[in-house]
């Protein structure tokens, strides 16, 4: 079966909107028909409205370049922009523009953000690929309550997403009870405006990234409700480009062997794969035996920025039923647009968006 | 009451070595009368051992220089060193080394060492100021055990340093279950040889110190042996030049709110100051509520690196009575050589040392 | 002979205006009275306008800290600042905004500033000690061309001032015909509006700082117009936090060794130091034999910031009398604010200040 | 017509060697067949020499993975190691080990090297693909001299091939009388033994790499021996993973516009591409006209890692017809193995092969 859809991207000179720009174009089912942006952008071409006023500088910042056809497309004023006739608008604005902007697409079309905006909303599933894809299922009610034709659905902030990809299989297999973290983020993270400054973080660690921690605390405990485990998070900035690595600390809930962990690692069905999902990695989740492994630098990359990587998996002495192990996530592939898309591809295949 | 003490300084040449002799060259108490290094470097004035047979460059790591006196000292081979007549000898050799060398010492000469060769020895110490110095009282069953007239005397690993010296004031105030740290480590801490490679920690985390966790969990019990805490160390490398920075969460015996804490850790007595010792800070514990802080690069050499920063003082909601922090301590300041002076000091007032 | 003299900063929050604060607070000569900044700062104790109004947290970019005195100095409006009765305003605004003020506060007082605005003006003197302090003699022509009781003075680029600071001994011993120098310009010269981002240096070389090079071009002809030697610049960012490192290759005017150049070097006369200016350094250029240095990170706090340091001189066999160093300059200690307050120093003992 | 070859690599288990494995598995014409290190690594299959004794971590520094059929080659002697029946052998060996090892197998084979053991002898070319390849009839002369069937050709230093390729196309168009050139190298460009620490290079400049200046004159000349340009260069180490960026100032035999010479690049003939050589890019120079580029992070993967990428160029006022730029160019791809493979490509289309 063939497969084809016409898709929207919102916020597109942005670096999330950028970053959708490289995960769709040359997509085998969506294809990129409207860019939008803030109304200072509007009515030039994409490549026109990428140019620095000062230096005429092409301002992009993904290592992939644009193709040409996107570069033509005209750009529309995000706040005027009406979806209708698209199958998905991928949306990256900041959350308090997909807060106005986001209820007036989904009237009519599917919308699919990385934006935080409506992650909260009850009737909102925030959907995880082979982890809680079964929370699709909300969006009947959220259609239902709201009246809309469309729906809203957010991918979680990125440093959830590798956390859920790795906590998912243990609660499966253990049960979990708790799980502590420490997150030590990439730049690209925290974006460019303002973004982290290089006289502040060179031979440096910031250790504060402003909400960061609650949106990982809340967000994992709605991505895994089944599993009624705390999460307790400090997320520092660390001078890596790409990947976040984080150092958790699991309480499951009876006790495992590492053997038995790296074996439920390793074994974690990859429905989206199976699903045949462009964008789904062979490997899921990879396990790394050598334990100078994890690395962001050499790990981030894995799948093509999609698979989730492991590594140091230990006993910890201190939780009960305790496991200790870091990870590494691509934060802006599989934790940002990349991630959107493999959601989308999984909302196309399981009948959500009309076409 | 003047006091005056000669000392050697065993591992002359090398980076823990040069700490030495940073932290002890214009000390008022301490007076470095003898160098001793490996064969190769002996028979030469200190300041010719330091040249790279190749380029002709000093080989000096610190930032101070050494002084002239100090560079006219001829060193002498370690393995043939007698250390009679001094008042202290400081042990900057690799463990293996020092496993030979320091009881040949301590059979007429107080060692103070930075190496693990004695850590885990039942009449050994395992001193901190401020922290455990009581314990100092097992010099006399390690002298009478042993048949020595001097003693040796090591300090930490210099990931513990801040751990037991932050999680001290929480077990006197509230009692201390657990603790759970992922320690951030400057690369100061691997030394040179073989040390990081650029290569390896540019855009990068290596994820892995080889024995660190273990030496962290052993003598963090070891050091604070009325609080029976269970410690779970992960300890990764950061491209950080020096401090180690670390992400604790703590279980206490009791609850206690965020000020509570930060009164505790504000409050710590400072007994080094008290007594007078030169090298003690005038704040051992400093707290910041600017959640932006500590940062390694503007916190580490708080005190003259003798002060452990503290930050990010926040309820955990996963361990009983959780609370959670960031410390910043300066591995190779009070974390090595300078702490290890300190430690001498403290014998030195409490009449450990004959003079 | 006790001097002391009433000062001004203005755009004292900025971070060049910060650099300033450290400068002078403790200055044995300059007291610091008053403080102005933009009008969004203006009525509140400097302490409190440095807070940041999302995080309370202090914005404050130096490593050593304000004293309290400064900080409870009410600040106020650039704009509307007099400065009567100060003997002098050290001016640290953007350009535009020095352009505008600094004409204005000249009618009555001495400014002394590291804004551009005024460098190209006939009438202005470039200064920088040691090299062509015999300028400032301009300044009274620059009085009677405008009618102004006081005087503007800038100090030059921080890519300038290492340069002019070590081809002014060889223009003197041996002439010099013209330079070319590739810069690698640490990240503190960027400042933080806009600065350089941590993404964009992190594992990269910026190849391009607008405006940089033809302000070398120029400034550098402007203060060795004795000298008619052309320079040729290329300057790019390194991921340094401070310290400028300038690969030059100058024509000399006759043939020289490099020890006649290294003794050019070493043999310069510190002016500023002979007539006791409290931030001259004890060394002006500090040469190194050994062919690893200089380094920005080892050698940019050389006396305190104030010491230009060279190596790696060698013959060039491209230019005519060809010789080739490196030298590495501290841009915001000599290259900035403590550069601008040693010239104020030396025309306080020239008597251009009224005190 | 279908090529085919066989070829075997030396040195296999080091930096060079693994980056030859890389270059090699999977190419169209040349089939890795035997591979050789020291002593120490023969007699096991390649993935088990490759294990850390200590760790048992595969130390293995690209990229790219090796396929599993060259993981199962066993590793032989390279001491004892007998080329006769392969094609080709690519040495990766250090110079002194080359200098014993590649006489011994041209007797029978042909060698393409990256040591610099032969560089400079007379009856051997070393060869820049686009540049000097008719310099490769001096294999005729080679095989003559020495009596062998086989030859040995060495690719230049990696901070020569960019200036060479860059240099080469003003030379033709416009003359060239000299060239200066500060060198900002990548740190992938010192290797792992002992290579550059972390401690060393961060926040750092290194301005002194060994021997590498005086390559860099040596070679331009010996590749440009049309054009009797001095070069000069200053060589430095910055925090750079790959890549080596190039401040160029060239003086050329007459005046040319800025225009000109952009043509002069980006009209620059690509024979290897013409020629149908597998690793040869679609674009032998790229030319930017947006001035903060070339930036190493961004333009060292251009032409997978195979063009050399130019920008900023501009007039230059010290050097007669001067004009400068800045360059880029991919170290361990073009620079290294992949520019090696490249140059036995070229021999084996014109026949120096024997196949």
């Amino acid at each position: 079966m063939t497969r084809s859809y016409t898709v929207g991207i919102v916020g597109a000179t942005g670096i999330a909107g950028q970053q959708f720009v490289i995960a769709l174009q040359g997509h085998p089912w969506f294809s990129i028909e409207r860019l939008a942006a803030s109304e200072r952008s509007a009515g030039r071409p994409f490549g026109q409205a990428l140019l620095d006023p000062k230096t005429g500088a092409r301002r992009w910042w993904c290592q992939e370049e644009p193709a040409a056809k996107v570069l033509s497309i005209p750009v529309e004023n995000g706040d005027a922009f009406d979806p209708e006739g698209l199958d998905v608008v991928f949306s990256a604005t900041e959350s308090d523009v997909a807060q106005v902007q986001e209820p007036r697409f989904a009237k009519t079309t599917a919308v699919v953000s990385t934006a935080s905006a409506f992650r909260y909303e009850a009737d909102v599933p925030l959907l995880v690929p082979n982890v809680n894809m079964d929370h699709a299922e909300l969006i009947h009610r959220q259609r239902k309550n709201r009246g809309w034709k469309g729906f809203v659905v957010p991918i979680p902030n990125c440093t959830v997403t590798g956390l859920v990809i790795t906590l998912k299989p243990l609660a499966d297999a253990f049960g979990l009870r708790s799980a502590i973290v420490t997150a030590m983020n990439g730049l690209s993270g925290a974006g460019r405006s303002p973004g982290v400054m290089g006289l502040d973080i060179l031979d440096n660690i910031i250790p504060f990234i402003p909400k960061e921690e609650e949106k990982v605390q809340t967000e994992c405990r709605k991505i895994l409700p089944q599993h009624p485990a705390e999460i307790s998070a400090t997320c520092t900035r660390v001078n890596v480009m790409e990947g976040h690595t984080e150092s958790v600390f699991a309480a499951l809930g009876r006790r495992a062997s590492v053997d038995e962990v790296k074996h439920a690692f390793r074994s974690v069905r990859n429905e989206a794969r199976e699903l045949g999902l462009p964008t789904a990695p062979a490997e899921w989740i990879k396990v790394h035996d050598n334990p100078f492994r994890p690395q962001p630098r050499l790990d981030r990359d894995n799948g093509g920025g999609m698979t989730t990587t492991v590594g140091r998996v230990r006993e910890d002495n201190v939780l009960p039923n305790g496991m200790k192990y870091l990870l590494v996530s691509h934060n802006t592939r599989m934790g940002a647009a990349a991630g959107a898309v493999l959601v989308a591809e999984y909302l196309a295949v399981k009948g959500y968006l009309h076409s």
